[in-house]
């Protein structure tokens, strides 16, 4: 049977990764191609003994229906944590706890996009979020990343030509999947911008707590004194993915809107999983717990860098050294007698899986030269086979 | 600031029962107004039990991201549930594990229909499905609900004149809010009407396992061999709603859709809810589970009967005998003095909470004589001194 499909939906495709995954599945495959944060960085313990009390203590509260905006002792401990470690979140501003920070990309373009808008995103950028425009028929349009952040001029060019454009999409920390950061005056002639040509800004910040050298670079939403910018925060780096638990902090009038979306999408988030994460970060040493992850994915982080200056560099394949976050991104050089595709498909055939840099682009048809590796889900065994492989293609193959 | 809002949301509004929730929240309010499962239905001992024991030997898998399409377990469960005890799911069908059924409502009206498209409802019927729809800027298009279900002539004539109707939303058993179950001749006549005008059926069934009296009518999925309909159930009444847990059974080539729309809008369910769920069906003695659940509710909604007996029906307040759920619909007289509107506000003022019946309409402004009371939540005493009131009020203004 021929089912009808929207239009929105006709065209989405499963992401890139998901395929790749069918190959990383494959135990003899080593798998620098996810994105999971590692499993030692899940405060297990205090999770079980939170759970056994909460279920124990106060079973009806975590098992009955809640309120659509979130636990409310969740929601004053994140915007408090948010309002003194970052100064995000004014008076217009209110906060509402989502499944994962994923569906505060979904409810947002819901709310403020019809199809047929322009998002304006970085080029590369996080293929969840870009899929989670395109299921809203949005148009978008990438702006390519340097080592500070978006080409500033390309971006003014594309708010002076795009047609109904509602917002840029930016990850200003150690960008998925790119690894760069954006500085400091980036983010402010972004932020100039958006507001000079009246668009908003949906800041997405899953790793900013994973910061493992140089400062901490101010959120664009800390400056936001216009009321422009929707920021996204996660729990899945610094607590748990499984959880699904994300928070967005923006204007009532928006945040208000996307409410009555969430409602009408999964009614409410999973209350243990709010109730476990507000009672983790007020009763347990929470900022002790944030140390001790930017201990491990820092070890995690420089041991890459090392396997990648010692096997990759020498065969001709650069990367951005990074200051946080789970990915690091590879360069073919310009030269290369391979192109990078078929670089990735050889590096399946000898059972290293990466993400190949196009699946991150607007639009995959296009060329890329880099491609994406992680370094928080592998064991160092397998991080160390995997790069010595990928080395020794680049050695055969350039 | 004036925000830019979406032509789908602009016109959106919180569903009017969380407005007459403000009301009922004060203490001193007995709300009839809620549609909580009773608490003393959730098997707390059991999932603490089981939660106790996923978090100390297998945290990784309940804390790490998942897929999409759920919990393989659990998956597997529930299809083997669903196809021994009520022949729901064929050859072409496949599930998909969702945060709550309402989710299915979201993901089955973002894969199917465009905006403008119609969706035929029951009228009256559950808010949250039609604000869901709503927020995708369908058209709804209401089939006046009789005693055994909609008016199949109505349907038909809808199903002639309406303008690209993509599916007909039905809850079958015990439906909310009328109570009404669709009888067997009315079910097979709406997949006729459906097939014959080639649109699908989106089958919800939240309270299909809480029938307290009569006969099982078996589902339509259940006879679909064309493979036009889609069937939505949950988890909310036989565990815990604040678990965030449904399903989708349906057609293969839909369902992938609603996978890569989920992706996008919140990657998967919460993992320790899945893995719950999954032991309890599993490890459990899940039938005997819902045979105690149906008894509570059994008590619960003959007594309820019982207070309409004595309070309402002497006043000229008519009601439908229901046969499961957790719902009762209560009419006044044609020749009432008042409006219904003006009854419920005075129920309000003398501290009862119902929810006036024009909230389940698809025009909020049409008129109704009907109010919803849930027996579910409020106590016995709660519920006992509520229809009192309303008795009362009945012997006065009617």
């Amino acid at each position: 049977m021929d089912y009808i499909i929207s239009d929105r939906v006709k065209t989405l495709k499963p992401s890139a990764i998901r395929e790749i995954f069918k190959y990383a599945a494959d135990p003899s495959v080593v798998s620098l191609s996810a994105g999971n944060p590692a499993p030692e960085a899940f405060p297990v313990k205090a999770i079980e003994e939170i759970s056994a009390s909460i279920l124990s203590k106060e079973p009806v509260s975590a098992l009955q229906y809640s309120v659509t905006e979130g636990y409310p002792p969740l929601r004053k401990a994140v915007w408090e944590h948010m309002q003194n470690k970052y100064n995000v979140g004014g008076a217009d501003d209110d906060i509402l706890i989502t499944s994962g920070a994923q569906q505060v990309m979904d409810l947002f373009t819901k709310t403020v996009c019809n199809e047929g808008d322009t998002v304006i995103c970085e080029a590369p950028s996080f293929i969840g979020s870009l899929n989670s425009f395109r299921s809203y028929n949005c148009r978008l349009c990438g702006i390519p990343v340097e080592k500070d952040g978006m080409n500033i001029e390309a971006l003014e060019n594309a708010l002076k030509t795009e047609k109904n454009v509602r917002f840029i999409y930016i990850i200003a920390n150690f960008q998925n999947p790119s690894g760069i950061t954006t500085s400091l005056e980036k983010r402010k002639a972004i932020y100039e911008l958006a507001d000079k040509y009246g668009v908003m800004i949906l800041e997405d910040n899953p790793y900013g707590e994973l910061r493992i050298s140089g400062e901490n670079v101010p959120c664009i939403k800390s400056f936001d004194t216009k009321g422009i910018v929707l920021y996204a925060g996660s729990f899945s780096k610094v607590l748990s993915p499984g959880m699904r638990l994300g928070f967005a902090i923006g204007p009532k009038a928006v945040l208000q809107k996307m409410i009555v979306c969430k409602q009408g999408e999964d009614v409410h988030t999973n209350s243990w999983a709010q109730m476990v994460a507000y009672r983790f970060m007020t009763e347990y040493d929470y900022e002790a717990h944030l140390k001790g992850l930017r201990e491990i994915y820092k070890k995690k982080a420089e041991f890459c860098m090392e396997l990648l200056d010692k096997y990759l560099v020498p065969g001709g394949i650069s990367y951005d050294r990074i200051e946080g976050g789970l990915f690091i991104w590879c360069s073919l050089p310009e030269n290369a007698r391979i192109s990078m595709t078929e670089f990735c498909k050889q590096a399946v055939l000898n059972k290293v899986c990466v993400v190949p840099g196009n699946a991150f682009l607007t639009d995959e048809a296009q060329q890329s030269r880099s491609f994406r590796i992680n370094f928080s889900t592998p064991t160092d065994e397998q991080l160390e086979k995997g790069i010595r492989i990928l080395g020794r293609l680049a050695a055969e193959l350039l």
